[in-house]
C-alpha cells in the first residue's frame, strides 16, 4: 500500500469522502471569532489541480536511476507527478499553504518503493554512493517538516516510501508482543492486532493516515499515552538500515547492557538510518472505553485536579482537559441551540462553571477493573471541585477525535490560519508556561492585525508533569502566511525555551524546531547527534535538514 | 561521606556489626548440600590484614599529583593504604577472593574527592590530558567488575570517589521530582526522602551501600521494579562531566526532540563521563507494604501465574518466584524444626507442594487500594494453582531482603564458591532460558567435581517478559577458584547468548559482560558506543576496559 499516501488529499488531509465538517453554524462562529473577510458566505477555493502544480525537472542523476531500478524491479522507482507531488511536504499549515498554491519545489526527484529490508539497505548504499539525499517516508502527516526533502548541497533526493514494508502483523500472544512492518499504517496495525484480542493502545491524531515505523522515528504520544504509554514504551527490538550497515536491537523486556541504543534511534526521524523492522508490546485490547465529560471551574483547578489524580496512581488512560479560551470555543462549535443544550448551560452557569474548563477522561480495560477505577477517580475529581458531566462530552469527543485536521482544511478554505503546536514541563511550571506560550503568540499575531484565538489542552500526564497542546486561529495574511505563521511559531518557541519546557513533546524536531535544538539539548548534545550521524550516514545522505541545525541556526 | 566504603569490609560486604548469618544449622545443610571438606566445623579464615595486602607503589605521576591537589584542596588527592585497597575491585566473587587472598595488584593509584561538580570537571581535564585513567567510584558494589581500575595503557589510574557529591535531596513535592547528588547512597536518600513523605521506590540488594549515582551508571533495577519501574523510568534530568565538557539533560516529564542522550548516559557505567547531578521521579510513600507467601506446585506453574496477573495490569509492587531448587535450600534454611514449621510442611505436602515453589508478593501503596488490588490477584493466583501461604513468609523474606551478600561472606568462610547472575527474556522464551542456564552452570561446576546447588528466581515482571537470577553454590577449588568460577560464568553467558536473552537485566556489564556485548548489540552497535565515547573521551581516559571488549574478546 505504498500508495496510501495518493489516495488522500495531497494538498491536505485525508480522503475526500466522508470528511467530517464544521457545519454552518460553526463555519459562521469562528469567521465571527476571526473576523474573517466574507464569513461563512465566503467561497472556498478550487482545489489546486496536479497538473498545474509547479514542479521541477526530476533531477535524479541516471546511474542512480539506472542502478535503483535494477536493485528494485519494475515499479521500485518512481517518477511521476503525482507520487513526486504527494510526497514533496508533510502536512504542517506551511506546507499545505504552499502545496495550495501550486508550488512544490522540494518535491523529491524519485520516490523509491523498497518490498524488503534488503531493498532499504540497497537503497542506502546506492545513494550515499551517489550523493543522493534520503528522505524516509511513512504516511507523511509530519507537521515539522520532517518529510519534506532537503538537498542540502546534494544534487538529488528521493523519498523513500516504506509503504512495501508493510506485511502481517505477527503476535507472540503468550509474551505479548507483535512484529509489526514498519510502513504498517497505525489504523491497520489495530485492526490486526484487534482481531488477536489485542491493542497497540496508540492513537494519535494521525492514526488513520500515519505509520507505526513514523510514529517510533518521531517518538510519537498517542490520545490515550496517559494510558498506554508513549511509543517509546512499546518498542522491544528494531532494526535500522544505516549507509553503514544494520543496527540491531534485540526485543528483551530489559536490559542493562550498557547505553541504549534503541532509544538512539527512536526520535532519530530518519537522519541516521531507516527503520526496517519492529517489535512492540501490545496490550489486551480493552473490554470497555468509556469517555465521559468532568467540567472545572478554571484550568488551573482542573489541572490541579488531574496533578492530583495521577500522582495518586488513579489517572484514566485518556486525559483531556482544556483550558477557558479551548472550552469556550468547542462548546460554541457543538452548540445546537436544543433545548437540552441550553439546560446544559444554565446548569453550569449555576454552578459557577460557565467559563469553566471542560475535560475528557477516557476509561479504558477489564470492565469490571475499569468500573472501579473511574468511581474511585470520580471521589477524587468530586473533591477537586470537578463537576460530572456524563458520558456525553466523551462520546462527542470520541466521535470527532482524528477530525481536527480534516476542520483545518476546511478553515484554510475559509482564509484562516490554523496550527497547533505543543510542549511538556513539570507541574511546578506548567501554569506559567500555559500562560507564557499563549500570551506569546496571541501577541504576535495579534501585532499582525489579526483578532486571534489561541486554545489549549493538557493531554498527556506523567507523575512529574504534563504536555499542553496549543491550537491557535486567526485570520490568514494572503500571500504572506508563511512569515505569519514563523512569527507566531518563532514566538511560542521562544517562551517556551525561556520556560525551560520541551520544544516538542510529540511533534517531533524535524525543520521546524531545528532551531531549538541547542536550547534543548546543549552544545555538547548536539555534537554527539552528530557524532552518531557522522558514523552511521559518513555520506551526510540521511534526510538532511532535520533535527540538527543548519547555517545560521543556533548551535549550526 | 566519602569514606562509606572505607567504613565497611573491604574484603567483603557491609559493616562489621549486626550482620545476618546463616546459622549453625543453616550452616550445616549448606556443608552438606555442597559437600564441602570439614562443613560446619571448619575454622573460618582469619580475614586479611590491610598492613599486609600486597599493594604497588602508587604510579600517578607527580604532575598529576600536583595539579589534582591544587585543584581539589586538602584532602581531595588521597593515596594512604585504606584508599586505595577499599578501591580496588568491586564486590564480585572473584574480587573478594583476591582480596582475601591479599592481592591488590589493580588498586588505584590515587582515590580523588571532589567536592562539586566543578572538581570532578578538574580531574577530568587534568587526567585527559596526563593520560591517567579514571574510574568513577559510588558505592562500590559493582559485581561484574565495573569499578576495577584498568591500565589500559596508561601509566596510572585514580579512582574519582563521588561521596562529595551528596549534599541534602531538593525536592519538588508538587512535581513529585528531586534533585539527588550522586554519591548519596540509595539508604540515605531514602530516609530523606521519607521525611517528605515520599519514596523512589528503589532498593536493589546493594541499596545500603550504593549511591544514586551509581544505580543511573548501572541501569539498576531494584526488588520493587516491578511496582516502580527501573531507575532509568526515574530519571528525568542529568548532567554528565566528561573530557569534552559537560553534557545536560533538562528534566522534562517526555520529549519528542530526537534520540534520547539521556539514555545514552544511564548504563554508561563511567565509560563515557562521571554523573554529576540527578533529578528523579519519586512516588508518595507508600501507606502500606505488606508482603506475602504463594506456593505453586511447580516452577513453571508459578511462572504461568505471574505472567496472567502481570498482564491483567494485576502484578505486584515486588514479585519474586523461586525455582524448586531455590525453594527448597531457602526451606530448608528457613527451617526451625518447630512444630509450626513442621505442620507447616504437611499441609504443603498434602496440597501437592511438597517440592513447589515458593513466590513472595509484595503490595505496597494507599491502603485501601493495595487491599483491593491484593485480593483481585488472589483470586486470579488461586485460579492458576497458588496456595497462599500468609504474611509470615512475606516478613521473613523482608527482614532478610539485603542479608544475601553478607551471607556471602560467610559462604566464602566455609570454602563455598558462591555467585548470582541475571538475564532476561520473553515469557515465550522463559522456562527454556531458565533450564538452558541452569543445566550449563551444573554442568560446568560438576564437570570439575563440585556438587553444585544452582537455584533461580523470577524477580522482576514486565508485560512482555521478566528476568531470571541465578544463585549457584559449590565446594571452591582451593587455589583456583577464579578458573572455577570463569568456567561457569563462561557457560551461563554462552547459554544466555544461545537464548538470545539479554547478558545482563540489572548487574551491568563492566568487565565480566563484555565478551557478549557483540552478541548483544551487534558489530555496528558496539562501533557507535565506540564512536560515543570517542567523541566525549577523545583520550580513552574514561573508566577503561569497561562495557567495550578488548583485545582477544569478540568484537575488540
Amino acid at each position: 500500500v505504498s500508495d496510501a499516501t495518493e489516495r488522500t488529499r495531497w494538498w491536505g488531509w485525508g480522503a475526500e469522502e466522508g470528511r467530517p465538517r464544521l457545519g454552518p453554524a460553526g463555519a459562521a462562529l469562528v469567521a465571527r471569532e476571526l473576523a474573517l473577510d466574507g464569513g461563512s458566505d465566503a467561497r472556498a477555493p478550487a482545489p489546486p489541480a496536479l497538473g498545474s502544480v509547479n514542479l521541477p525537472e526530476s533531477a535524479l542523476p541516471l546511474e542512480a536511476a539506472r542502478r535503483l531500478e535494477a536493485r528494485l524491479g519494475p515499479g521500485g522507482v518512481r517518477t511521476d507527478r503525482l507520487a513526486r507531488v504527494a510526497r514533496a511536504a508533510g502536512k504542517s499549515y506551511p506546507d499545505l499553504v504552499r502545496l495550495r498554491s501550486g508550488e512544490a519545489p522540494a518535491a523529491p526527484d524519485a520516490v523509491l518503493v523498497p518490498t524488503s529490508p534488503e531493498g532499504v539497505a540497497s537503497i542506502l548504499e546506492v545513494c550515499s554512493e551517489l550523493g543522493v539525499a534520503v528522505v524516509p517516508f511513512g504516511g507523511g502527516t509530519s507537521v515539522v517538516g520532517g518529510v519534506t526533502p532537503r538537498r542540502e548541497g546534494f544534487a538529488a533526493a528521493v523519498s523513500l516510501d516504506l509503504g512495501g514494508l508493510s506485511g502481517k502483523v505477527e503476535v507472540d500472544r503468550r509474551s505479548l508482543t507483535a512484529r509489526v512492518g514498519p510502513g504498517t499504517l497505525g489504523a491497520v496495525a489495530e485492526a490486526e492486532l484487534g482481531a488477536h484480542g489485542l491493542t497497540l493502545g496508540h492513537f494519535p491524531q494521525s492514526y488513520e493516515l500515519a505509520t507505526v515505523g513514523g510514529f517510533v522515528a518521531t517518538r510519537s504520544a498517542g490520545q490515550a499515552s496517559t494510558g498506554y504509554g508513549r511509543i517509546e514504551d512499546r518498542v522491544l527490538g528494531l532494526t535500522c538500515a544505516t549507509p553503514s550497515g544494520e543496527l540491531s536491537v534485540a526485543p528483551v523486556p530489559a536490559s542493562a547492557a550498557g547505553p541504549s541504543l534503541r532509544e538512539l534511534v527512536v526520535g532519530s526521524e530518519g537522519i541516521l538510518g531507516v527503520i526496517t523492522g519492529l517489535t512492540l508490546a501490545v496490550e489486551p485490547a480493552p473490554e470497555v472505553r468509556h469517555y465521559e465529560g468532568w467540567s472545572f471551574r478554571s484550568f488551573a483547578e482542573g489541572v490541579e485536579a488531574l496533578r492530583v489524580l495521577t500522582q495518586a496512581g488513579a489517572a484514566p488512560e485518556v486525559a483531556r482537559l482544556s483550558d477557558e479560551e479551548e472550552t469556550r470555543l468547542s462548546k460554541g462549535l457543538a452548540a445546537t441551540g436544543s433545548s437540552a443544550d441550553l439546560a446544559g448551560r444554565a446548569y453550569l452557569s449555576l454552578r459557577g462553571h460557565a467559563a469553566g474548563a471542560l475535560a475528557i477522561l477516557g476509561w479504558e480495560g477489564e470492565s469490571r477493573v475499569a468500573a472501579r477505577r473511574r468511581s474511585r477517580a470520580a471521589r477524587m475529581l468530586r473533591a477537586a471541585g470537578g463537576l460530572a458531566l456524563g458520558g456525553g462530552p466523551g462520546r462527542s469527543w470520541a466521535r470527532n477525535r482524528y477530525a481536527a485536521p480534516y476542520l483545518r482544511d476546511e478553515l484554510m478554505d475559509m482564509g484562516a490560519l490554523v496550527d497547533t503546536l505543543e510542549t511538556a514541563t513539570s507541574w511546578s511550571g506548567l501554569l506559567a508556561l500555559h500562560a507564557g506560550v499563549s500570551t506569546a503568540v496571541r501577541a504576535a499575531l495579534a501585532g499582525r492585525g489579526a483578532t486571534p484565538v489561541v486554545g489549549c489542552h493538557v493531554s498527556h500526564l506523567y507523575g512529574s508533569g504534563a504536555s499542553l497542546y496549543f491550537t491557535m486561529l486567526a485570520r490568514a495574511e494572503p500571500g504572506r502566511e508563511i512569515e505569519q505563521w514563523s512569527a507566531a511559531k518563532q514566538a511560542a518557541g521562544e517562551a517556551i525555551v525561556a520556560h525551560r519546557a520541551t520544544i516538542t513533546h510529540h511533534h517531533g524536531v524535524g525543520c521546524d524546531h531545528r532551531r531549538w535544538m541547542e536550547a534543548e539539548v546543549g552544545p555538547l548534545g548536539l555534537e554527539m547527534l552528530r557524532s552518531a550521524k557522522a558514523r552511521l550516514d559518513p555520506g551526510g545522505v540521511m534526510n538532511p535538514g532535520k533535527i540538527l541545525p543548519v547555517s545560521g541556526e543556533p548551535g549550526s
